[in-house]
Parts: structure tokens; sequence; C-alpha cells
């Protein structure tokens, strides 16, 4: 079954004003829909980053694959290499770290890589996770992903999920988000505040949900020294503290002392990376997300690794669609030491989707979908929607940081911070 | 697609006298071909060991699979583990290393888990190749495996292969073997005589073949400083030298001095000593076999581990038959970093397998097959002839230094022995 075609559609969804260490969210997210095309008629699909960069190396690989069969990903793999020239992407956002020439070819393979395993679990008649080594479990729990957030976008009505910009703030967003999904798990994205604060939000979890396991993260904002205090502060708190301190060897300096696993998205976040994070045992749960770990084979390679190197493994999110959502639920149910609850800022997201069923979760978990391929259907409308979104929002980028200066010039990106 | 019932069939097969550190090869060499039978009537196969121990093993773990679906090799690898309830296998014939929990039931798993590639290949039209990712390359090439050899069994006549018992013999087996066959990569099973006439016999072979790539495995009968100065003296006329010392401690000893890279299948020979081997670098090339790194997704697994920490993956052969060598093609080629030339002890098996067309190396390669599944037919009339070997030869365990005691009742196994 040969591909005959590939579209990709940026699009761009409204998202809420949620803080980070670098800056805000901007009032829109931006994907790109890929949608592979076949010879026998079958269509697959892929979800990937709206960046303009991205977008342009995914658009310039694509023609690379036209003729190829939908099996042949080994092939796929080095002629989108061949086709990028050796380019490294950048991450301009600053909320993952530096990509590597390798890393970015995995980067542009895995949409097209996702689209080709819907593409075969349609044709056969059986859903991705069978494809992947079988679903080891029925559906896929994700964390409520917190956030300090503004009531509204500067100069837009206040949004339905409210401020939350102190503990108690935190604690009744947490409330809400387990209260609609049902979540037994809970992360912060912290590096907004100084840690004492957000020190006191954990404990204020701690204290509200007595048994969720609770995780913060905030993105390498801290030096290695507040990221040990906020470390010892959280013992037996927190199942893991994710990117405390920028770099392998801060993480290192961290892991070293620290009571707890240290996790990452942003120091391991490619294959090249690896071996020396091993070598200073830098951290001890890798999250994992096929976005840019090289779709969904390459992602249960990273799983291997993790169980042959006693490294925890957990999952990654962006903001994203349900093309994602799906592919992230196959993967991790294919996965037996994927046994983290994962992130996913999907709930953040109540108003657009590109596909005609959104998910919906299940006491915080996602029903592993048992329908040929991915399991979900492209919207046309919808997306014909998010693409005229795209063309018309003005953003072609993601800047967190540019968008908080316009509402506040002095702010300044600072890593560590604290 | 699910499994309706499993045969396993012991067979035995004529072996010329091989010599190696721990004795010579028995006139039989022993296997398992399994047949997994589905409910769409599509039977898959595989090959494995015939040592009494793991066949018990795996007829252990065949009635947990029944009603499986073909997929489900995740749940597969699991009902295994609890079938064989943590036990773990030994390698009495002393030629790999000790086997653990978890490697024992890679090993159980490995011929179940290929007979559902062939199937689900059979079931798609599509070799099994594709379904690992694509071929990389349309022939995998294979190394000239010699031996030192008696020119018989004790009793028997003189095999067609000759003797080999000093350098001059062994030029002339790899004139045989490169004429015949085409091989352009040469391997020499040393640890037989002291390592003096074995570094000549390289010499010889470099003189006689100037331009094929040279092995030398000594299988761990020498101590860290033989293997040190056997490294010197071979230093630029061999790609690697293999296990030439016991044990991850005592190989690193050697890597840490070697001029050439050190390859392994007897001391890395599961997940679990990767960890310790990467940390002291003990090996810098590990030989794959996906009879005991569980099946053919597992050795892709390993695959990525050592593209990712810098290894160089090669492959590891034990005497086998046809079904072995097709799953072998199948894994490398779709395996873009093995690019070494494969062991395989398929030329020394000139009368006897179980597949109606039984492979011919063209080039010194065994071209991929490309027609659904691992591409090869069981022959049940040479099935029913090997399992009548099985019954009337009379060994149930491979046992190379037993064999050579009754020759010569002074014979020690003795590991180091130079
Ligand atoms: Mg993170
Ligand atoms: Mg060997």
């Amino acid at each position: 079954m040969k591909i005959t075609d590939i579209t990709t559609t940026p699009v761009a969804f409204r998202d809420p004003p949620l803080l980070n260490s670098v800056g805000v969210h901007e009032p829109w997210a931006l994907r790109t829909i890929v949608e592979v095309h076949t010879d026998e008629g079958i269509t697959g699909l892929g979800e990937s980053y709206g960046d303009i960069g991205h977008l342009t190396r995914m658009r310039t690989a694509a023609p690379a694959l036209l003729g190829l069969d939908v099996h042949a990903l080994n092939e796929m793999h080095s002629r989108i290499a061949t086709a990028l020239g050796g380019e490294a992407g950048s991450d301009r956002h600053g909320l993952t770290g530096p990509l590597t020439v390798e890393s970015t070819v995995d980067r542009v393979f895995s949409p097209f890589e996702v689209a080709c395993w819907d593409i075969r679990g349609k044709a056969l008649g059986r859903p991705v996770s069978d494809l992947l080594g079988g679903a080891v479990r029925t559906a896929v729990p994700y964390s409520a992903y917190l956030f300090y957030k503004w009531a509204a976008h500067p100069g837009a009505e206040p949004d339905e999920f409210g401020e939350a910009l102190d503990p108690a703030g935190i604690v009744e967003q947490a409330r809400m988000l387990v209260e609609r999904h049902g979540f037994g798990s809970i992360k912060l994205k912290g590096g907004v505040y100084p840690p004492d604060q957000e020190i006191e939000a954990i404990h204020a979890l701690r204290e509200a949900f007595p048994d969720h396991p609770l995780r913060l993260d905030p993105n390498a904002a801290w030096t290695p020294e507040t990221s040990l205090k906020v470390a010892e502060e959280l013992d037996g708190i927190v199942e893991y503290l994710e990117d405390p301190a920028p770099d392998i060897d801060g993480m290192a300096e961290v892991a070293a002392r620290a009571p707890m696993p240290l996790a990452t998205n942003m120091c391991v976040i490619a294959f090249e990376h690896i071996a020396r994070s091993v070598e200073v045992d830098a951290v001890q749960v890798i999250l994992s997300d096929h976005h840019y770990w090289g779709g969904l084979s390459r992602s249960k390679e990273l799983a291997a690794i993790c169980r042959t190197f006693g490294i925890g493994l957990s999952m990654h999110s962006n903001s994203h669609l349900g093309i994602s959502l799906a592919a992230m639920t196959h993967l991790a149910a294919a996965t037996p030491n994927l046994n983290y609850a994962c992130d996913t800022h999907y709930p953040w997201n109540v108003a657009d989707d590109v596909i005609t069923t959104p998910f919906t979760f299940v006491d915080g978990a996602i029903p592993v979908p048992t329908t040929p391929g991915l399991g979900v259907e492209l919207d046309r409308d919808a997306l014909a929607r998010l693409a005229e979104n795209y063309r018309t929002c003005g953003l072609v980028q993601r800047d967190d940081t540019g968008y908080m200066q316009k509402h506040d010039p002095s702010y300044e990106r600072k890593r560590p911070r604290w």
C-alpha cells in the first residue's frame, strides 16, 4: 500500500492563559494535522506541532515520502533525514531542550509514522495498540494538569476555568478537574512563582487530595541549590519532581541528593542525550512523547531503554487535539512499563477538536480505542474552522515569553530564575 | 486471529565434529520446530533450541497461549513469565553465559513470537521484514564461520568438509566456504588450541584473504592477560575480537586496553546485563540473537539500545535450520544499525532442513524473502524424518564436553584455559 499524497494543515485552537516559567500561553495553540493518503483509498492521520519552522520541515520532507509503502518506516526515516539535509530545529519557546539533527528528524518523522500505523490498523481492522504489541490496559490514566492562570486573556472575557494565582486557586482548579474528569493523579506546572509559594500549593493539594500522587514541574526554573531545598520540603509528598534544574549536569547534581526521583522532558529529549544521562544518573524518570521521540515505534524503543536501565517512564504533553490523544493512548496502552499516569493538556481545550467524537475521560482515564487504526475520524468542518483560525490568528510560532512581555514589558526570560 | 493450537516438535539433524572451547559438536544437533495454529487456518513457524530443559519449558508455556490473539505479544510474554513461575534456565553446554529468570522467559517467548509474525505476515500478504519497519537491504550478508574440526566423528566415515586442525587446514576450509557461498567476511571459532596457533591461523587467513574482514571467537578461553596479548598481535587484523575473556569484568579489563572492539554473545546475553556492561564499557559490539533476546521485536529493542549507546551490533548463531535463518534474515534486513555480516552455522548443515526450499547463499548473503510471512514452508516429510532422528539419536541435551570426554577421557572443561 503506497503513499500517494500527503496533506499538512496547520490549525489553531483556543487556549487559556496558562502560566509557566517562560511566560503565558497565547490565545491560540498551533498544531498541524497530517493526512497520509494511499493508493488503496485509506487515509491515515497524524498530529504535530504547528510552529512555522516545524511545519516547513514537514512540508519539505513530505514529497520524499510519496510512493513509499506504508510499512517502510526505516526508509521513511532515512528519506526524511536526507530531505532535511542535516538541519537542526530550534526550540524558540524555551520549554524543551536543544534539538539535535537526529531529533529534528524524529520530530518530523513522527506524524507520518503515526499516520502509517493508522492506515495499517484500518487496513487490517485492528486498533493501533494491537500493532504495537497489544494493549496491556483497557484504559490509560492521565493526570490532572494544573496551571497557574489568569482569569482571562488580557482584554477578553473570563474563561470558564477561572483564575488560579495562589495555592487556594490551584486547589480549586484541581477540584474542578478531578470532579469533571475523575483524575487520580495531579501535576502542577510550576516555575511561575517563587518556590515557597509552589511548595505551599503542593502542601495544599496534599491536604485536599490525601491519596492522589502529586508532581511538580517548574520547567528548570531553579538552580540545583534551590531544587534541593524544594526537594527536601517535598520529601514523601511528590512521586517525582520534574525538571527542577536546567541541563543534565544540573539535574545530576540535584538527583545525587534529592529524596525523590527526578523526571524530565527537557534535558533528555533525544536518544543522543540518554547515554550521558545514564552515566551521571541525571534522571530517574523519562517523559516519553511520541511527537519528539520519533513516533510510536521509537517511543517503544525508548521504553525498552528505560526498562533496561531501570529508568521510570511517564508521558509528556503539549497543547494538543484528539488525534494526538488517540496516539498517546494507544502507545501508553501497549507499553507495559509506562506505569505513571500520563500528562495531557486535553481538558484545557473545551471547545475545539478536529475529530468527530472528542474523547471523554472516564475515571481520569481514556478508554483505549478498539476500532481500527487510531480509532478517530477527521471532522472536516472542524478542520476547516481550525485551519481558518490559523490563517486569521496571526500566530505562526509559539511565543509565551513575547506574549507575556506585551502585557508586562519588564518580564524577562531567565533560567534558572530562583 | 486467535491461537487454537501449538505444536512443538523436537528434531535432530546431522552435525559435523566442530571443535570449540568446551569440546566438540556431537553427531546430532537438536532443535525444536514450533507451529502456532490459528482459528483462521493460518499456521506460523518458529524454531528454537532442542535441549530437553528448554523443550519442557516451551511445552509448559504453550497451553497458556491458547486463545490469545496473535497481536497480543505483551500479554503473551507476561503469560509465559507466569507459566514458568520464575524458574531460570541453565546453560549446561557452557557456550553462553548464565540465564536469568527474565532471559529464560525471553528464550521461551521467542519461537512463539516469531510464529506470530509469520502468521501476521501471511495474513497480510507481506514479508515479516515489512512488519519490523521494512527491509533496508535486499540481502543480508553472513560470514564464513570457520571451525577447527576432525575429519570425521569417531568411528564414522569422513565428512565432506575434511579435517582442519592447523592454520593450513583453516585456510583450506575458508577457501571452500568462500568459494561455495561467496562469503565476504570470515569468522574463526577459536579457544581450541593455544592462542599462538590461533593467531597464526588468523595471520594465514589475512594472507589468503587480504580484503575479508576477520573475527576470532575463543568463547572466553583466555584470561584477560592472554586476551590482551592476542589483541595486540591482531591489532589492525580483526574487525572485532569476540568473547576473549569470561564475564563482564574480565571483558572490561581487556576492552580498556585492546586496540579493537570486543564483541560478545556470552557476557551480555540478557537485558539485565546491559547496564553494567555499559557502565564499565565491557563490550563494543553485541551479537544479537532473536532466539535468546526474546524474538524479533525485542531484538529490535536491543538494536535501539546499541544505537543509543554507540554499541556495534552483529548477530550470533547456534546450529540451526531454515526457519531460524529466515527469521534472522528478516530481522537483520529490518535493522539499519546491524551493519556487520551475521554469523550462521547453516553451511555446516548440507543434508537436513525442515523447509521445502532450503536457502542458498548468493555472494555470501541471503536474499531477504519477499513472500508473505517468513517466506518458508514446512516440509512435512523432512520434519517427520528429523523428528525420528530426535527419537532415535539418544541425545536430549547438547553436551560438547561429554562427547569430547568419551573420546579423550582426560579432557577437562576449563575457563579460562590459557
Ligand atoms: Mg515538563
Ligand atoms: Mg560467540
